[in-house]
C-alpha cells in the first residue's frame, strides 16, 4: 500500500518539457531555482510517502462518521492535517504576502500530484481550500482578505465551496439560496447545499465556506447569482473564533468512492439566519467562480494523473511478485512472475504511457499558468492565457477519463484478487470514478473546449497549438534516429496521423457550432478525448526525442522513456483517427441524435 | 429500479439475425417452435422483472453473511430461488430424460441474459449448477448422473466448481488439493478451495461440489489433475440427504461487487477427509473442465450483456426524469431533461449500441452451438463448432470489457448523483468488475482465441467468418438504399475497415505465433476486442440491412434499431483500426515489451 512518488519523472517533464528555465526567470519566481524545486519535490515525496499514503486504505476502511452534526474523521487524519499545514504545504503557491511561498505552479502541481495520489480523499481537503484561498483573492475586499486568507493558508481553518443544490448541479441558473441584506452590512443566508466536500470535519479550528446565492431582487438565471462567505464560526476583529453561525451538517454521503472526505448536506438558516459577507460585487458570483474554477478543474485533472499513478505502482508491484504460468514463448517451463506475461506488461505500459502522458500535458499546462500571471509582456501572457485555457478542460476531462481506465486496468492486472476489497486495487477504481463528474463533467469540459475555447476564437488557439505540434513532427523527421528508429517511425506516423485528426476536429467545430450546435455538441467529449490523446503524445515525442538525445547521461530512465513513448505511438495515439470519425459524424443528424426520447 | 426485458429486440435476434427457423428445424427440437419461444421468453420476463430484480439492490445492501461456517443469504432471496426451481428455469436447455426441458441454447441465452440483468448475484448460482450439470453430463457415470442431475435441474440442490486455490488461479497446473482411493472405491479430499462462487448458501438443501484435485501419484501439471465430484451432504441410494461430509466454509470475501453471491473459502478434509466421488477417469479433469468452459465463459459473456442492458435502462429512465440546463440549440430557454443534452444522447446510444450488438453476436453463437450438437450432418455440425469455439471467447471477453464501459456510462449519466450508493448505477459498475476476470481473464480468452481458435488451425475459421462479413458487406452494397442512405454509406465504410483491419490481425496471428509468441501475445487483447467490434458491427450491419426493409411494419421499431445501427458504425467500428495497429505493433519487439522488469 506504499507510495513512492515519481521525482525523477517529475522533474524531467518540469525541467524538459514544461521550459522550467523560462518559468524560474519570471518576475517574482527569484527563488524558486532548480535546487529549490528539487528540495521541494523531494520533501514533498517524503511527507505524502510516509504521513499521507499509510492513511488511504485506512480512510477507506474507516470512513468519516457523522453524529448530531459533528462529522469524526478517520482515526490519523487529524494529526496528518496537522503536520500538512506545520510543513507548509497549502501556501505552496499562495502570495507571500499572506503566508504563502508564492512558488510558481510548476512547481506546486507535482506535490498537489503527491498529496492525491498519496491519498484523495484527504487530498481534497487543501484542494477546495485552494479554491477558497483564490476566490477571495480574486474578488473579496482587502478587509474579506486579511481576515480569512492568512488563517486559510496556515491551515488553523479549511475551505469548501457551495454550488450545487438539489435541483441545481451543472445548472447553476436553478440556485435557490438565499441571502437577505441586514442593517449592519452583512447577510443572511438561508438554503440548503449538496455534495459540500469536506463541508464539515474535526481536523481545522474553522471552516470557511463560499457559498452562491441569490439576492432578493436579483435577476433570475445565472445573472443574479452572488458570493458570500459564511464561516462556522464567527470571526471577532481580532481573528478570535466567536459564536456558532447557522450552518449545520444534517447529513453526508453514502458514496462509492472517496469515502474518507465527508460530503455534506449543509442546511443554511433554519436559526435565524446563517451570517454571511459578500465577496465581491452582488450578482457577479458566478463570474467569480468561473476565474477560479480554471484553477479547480486543473486541480482535479492532477487528481487523476495521481490516483492513476497510484494505482499503476501497485499493479507493477503484484505483477512483480505474483507467480503464475510459464512463459508463452517456452523460455522456460517454470511458472513465473506475471509481470513476465505479455499481456499484463501490455496493461502495465498502457497504464504507465498514459499515465505520463497525461501528467506531462498537465505541467506544460502548469506552465503556460505562470508565464500567462507572470510575464513582462502583456502580449506574451495573453498567449500564454489563451493555450492554458485551451488545456484546462482537456486536462480536466481526459486526465479523469483515462484515471478510470488505468485504475480499472490495475484491477485487472491483479486478477481475482483485485475484486477482493482488502487488496486495494478495487479502491483507486471505486475513488477515481466521481473525478469525471465533479468540477463539471467530461461533457461539460468538452463544451467549454468547444465553445468557449475553440469556436470562440474560431479556432485560433487550437491552430497555434498545433502549429507547435508541427514543430515537434518536424523535428522527429529531421533526427538523426529518424532513418532507422522503429519509435521514431511509429511516432512520427502516429502523431502525424493524430494531428491531423484534431486539426480536422477544429475546422469541424469551428465551421459547424453556430449553424449545426446539436452536431458539433455530440462529438465534443470525442473532440475532448482527441486533444487529450494528441496533445499527450505529442508530449510524449518531445520526451522521446530528449531521452533519446540524451540516452547515455542514464541509460535505465531514458530508455525506459523511449519505450514508453514508443508504445504510446503504437497503442494509444492510433486511437485518434477513430475519434475523428466520430467527431465529423455529427453532422447527419442521425445516429444517436435520430433517437427520439421515447425510443431510448 | 426495475428492470423491463427488451422482449422484442430479443426475438429480432433470434429470428432475424441467428437464424430459428434452422434451429427449431434441428431434430429434438420439434416442440420448440416460434409460439413456444415467445411465451417462454414472455413468462423470463414477467419472473425475472418482477421476483428478482426487486431483490438486486437488496442484495447489494444486506449482502449475505457467515458466521461458523453457514452462510445466510440476503432476505428473499431463498425464496426468490424457490420460485425459480419450481418454474422449472433450471433445467431449460438441459436433456428432457434428467428433468429438463431440452429447449435450444437459442431460446435458453435470452432468459440467461434476463436473469443476469435482473440479479447477478442471484443469475450465478444457476449458472453454476449449469457448469456442474454439464460436468457431470459430459465425464460422470450413469450412477452419478442418476444420483445428482435431477436433483441439480430440479433447483433441490445447487451445484459449484473449485478449480482456484491460493497459489493457483489462471495456472492450474499449481493445483495441490488432493485425492486418495479409499478401499471402497470412493476418495478422500484434502485442501484448500478459493473463490467458490455460492459454495456455501441456504437456498437449497444440498451442494454439489465439482472439485479439481491430484490422485497421490498422479504426474506433475495439468496431467495429473482429476475431477471429483465432493457433496455437502451425504447422498443415499435413494437420493436421502445423509450425513455432513467434511467440506466447510471457513470465510466468505468482502469484495468489491456481486455482493449477494457468496464467495467461499472451502476447507476439504479437515475433519478426516471430504468423501469424492471421481468424475470419468483419472488425470483427465482438466479436459472435462475444457469442455463445460466453453458453456461457462459463454454465460458469463451473456453477464456481461444483462448488466449492461440494466445499466442502460436505469440511465435512460434517469436521462429523462432529470431536468438540468437548456438545450444547446437554444430551441427553448427552459431547463430540459437531460436526455435532450447531445452527450447524454451519445452516452446512451454508446451504451444501447454495444449492448444490442453484444447480444447479438451472442445469440448468434448460441444458434451455431445448437446446429453444432442437432445437426444431422457431421460437416455441418463441425463447421458450426469451429464457429462456435472461435466466438466463444470473443462473447466471453468483450461482452465483459464492454459492460465494465457501459457501467461506468451510466454512473456518468446520472452525474453527482451516480457516484451515491443509494442512486443503484454504482452498483452495476462495481458488479461488473469481476466479469473480466473470473471463468478466465480476458487475457486468457484472447490466448485462446489466438493460440486454439486462430492459429492451430491457421486462420481457417477465422476466414470463414470473414468471409460472411463480405456477404454482409455486398448485401449493403447490393441494397437499393445504399445509394441515398448515410446509414449504409457509413455502415459499408467502416464495416469494410473493421473487416479488413480484423484481416490483417488474423494474418499476423497465423504468421507470427509460432515465430514470435510475445509479439503475438501482447496484442491478443487488442485482437479479441477487434474481433468483438467488427463482429459485433457485422451483426448491427445485418440488422440495419433487415429493419430497413421491414421499417413500414413498426416504424418505431426499426427506426430504433437503424439509429443505432448507424451510431455502431459511426462512433463505434472506427476503433477498428487503432486496434489493427497495436496488434502488428508488436513486431518491433519494442515498447511494452521493451521494458525491463525493473523499469516498471
Amino acid at each position: 500500500m506504499t507510495y513512492t512518488a515519481p521525482v525523477k519523472d517529475m522533474l524531467f517533464v518540469i525541467n524538459e518539457l514544461a521550459g522550467f528555465d523560462e518559468v524560474a526567470a519570471l518576475p517574482g519566481f527569484e527563488d524558486a531555482g532548480a535546487e529549490t524545486t528539487q528540495a521541494v519535490l523531494e520533501e514533498a515525496a517524503r511527507f505524502n510517502g510516509k504521513v499521507l499514503a499509510p492513511l488511504n486504505f485506512e480512510g477507506d476502511k474507516h470512513a468519516n462518521a457523522w453524529r448530531d452534526g459533528q462529522v469524526t474523521t478517520t482515526p490519523g487524519f487529524k494529526e496528518a492535517f496537522r503536520q500538512f499545514a506545520e510543513g507548509g504545504w497549502q501556501g505552496l503557491m499562495h502570495p507571500v504576502e499572506f503566508g504563502g511561498q508564492g512558488l510558481p505552479k510548476l512547481v506546486a502541481t507535482p506535490c498537489m500530484e503527491m498529496r492525491n495520489a498519496a491519498n484523495l480523499s484527504f487530498a481534497l481537503c487543501p484542494l477546495l481550500t485552494d479554491g477558497a484561498i483564490e476566490a477571495l483573492l480574486t474578488a473579496g475586499s482587502d478587509e474579506l482578505k486579511q481576515r480569512y486568507v492568512p488563517k486559510l493558508i496556515s491551515g488553523e481553518w479549511t475551505g469548501t465551496m457551495n454550488l450545487t443544490e438539489p435541483q441545481a448541479g451543472s445548472d447553476l441558473s436553478l440556485v435557490r439560496t438565499r441571502a437577505e441584506l441586514q442593517a449592519d452590512g452583512t447577510y443572511k443566508v438561508f438554503g440548503t447545499k449538496i455534495f459540500i466536500t469536506w463541508g464539515e470535519h474535526d481536523m481545522a479550528e474553522n471552516i470557511v465556506h463560499l457559498v452562491l446565492a441569490r439576492t432578493p431582487n436579483a435577476p433570475e438565471g445565472v445573472k443574479g447569482i452572488s458570493l458570500f462567505v459564511v464561516p462556522k464560526f464567527m470571526v471577532g476583529d481580532d481573528g478570535s473564533l466567536g459564536t456558532r453561525n447557522d450552518v449545520y451538517c444534517v447529513s453526508i454521503e453514502h458514496k462509492l468512492g472517496i469515502k474518507a472526505s465527508p460530503t455534506a448536506v449543509l442546511q443554511y438558516g433554519d436559526h435565524g439566519g446563517a451570517t454571511g459577507y459578500l465577496v465581491g460585487e452582488e450578482n457577479h458570483g458566478l463570474q467569480y467562480m468561473f476565474i477560479m474554477m480554471n484553477a479547480s478543474r486543473f486541480a482535479v485533472g492532477i487528481q487523476g494523473v495521481g490516483v492513476a499513478d497510484r494505482a499503476y505502482q501497485k499493479a507493477a508491484a503484484y505483477a512483480k511478485e505474483r507467480v503464475q504460468s510459464c512463459p508463452v514463448d517456452g523460455s522456460t517451463k517454470q511458472s513465473v512472475t506475471i509481470i513476465h506475461h505479455p499481456d499484463v506488461r501490455r496493461m502495465l505500459a498502457s497504464m504507465r504511457a498514459l499515465t505520463e502522458g497525461a501528467r506531462a500535458l498537465a505541467y506544460v499546462a502548469a506552465a503556460h499558468c505562470d508565464i500567462a500571471h507572470r510575464h513582462a509582456d502583456a502580449a506574451t501572457r495573453a498567449g500564454h492565457q489563451a493555450i492554458y485555457e485551451y488545456l484546462v478542460p482537456v486536462v480536466k476531462g481526459w486526465s479523469t477519463e483515462l484515471s478510470i481506465d488505468v485504475a480499472s486496468l490495475g484491477v485487472q492486472v491483479h486478477g481475482g484478487m483485485g475484486f477482493i476489497e482488502e487488496t486495494g486495487a478495487a479502491q483507486y477504481y471505486r475513488d477515481a470514478r466521481i473525478l469525471t463528474i465533479y468540477e463539471g463533467t467530461t461533457a461539460i469540459q468538452a463544451n467549454d473546449l468547444v465553445g468557449r475555447k475553440t469556436a470562440r476564437d474560431g479556432g485560433a488557439t487550437a491552430r497555434v497549438i498545433l502549429a507547435q505540434v508541427d514543430e515537434t513532427i518536424v523535428a522527429l523527421e529531421r533526427h538523426a534516429a529518424y532513418a532507422a528508429d522503429p519509435a521514431f517511425k511509429s511516432m512520427h506516423r502516429h502523431l502525424s496521423a493524430g494531428r491531423d485528426a484534431l486539426a480536422h476536429g477544429v475546422d469541424f467545430v469551428v465551421a459547424n457550432t453556430k449553424s449545426d450546435p446539436n452536431a458539433v455538441f455530440v462529438g465534443s467529449v470525442p473532440y475532448l478525448k482527441l486533444a487529450g490523446i494528441v496533445l499527450s503524445g505529442w508530449q510524449m515525442a518531445r520526451a522521446l526525442l530528449v531521452a533519446t538525445d540524451k540516452q547515455s547521461d542514464d541509460p535505465s530512465f531514458y530508455g525506459a522513456k523511449r519505450a514508453t513513448a514508443h508504445f504510446f505511438s503504437d497503442h494509444i495515439l492510433p486511437q485518434a483517427p477513430a475519434l475523428e470519425a466520430s467527431i465529423v459524424s455529427g453532422k447527419s443528424g442521425e445516429g444517436g441524435l435520430a433517437l427520439k426520447e421515447e425510443q431510448f
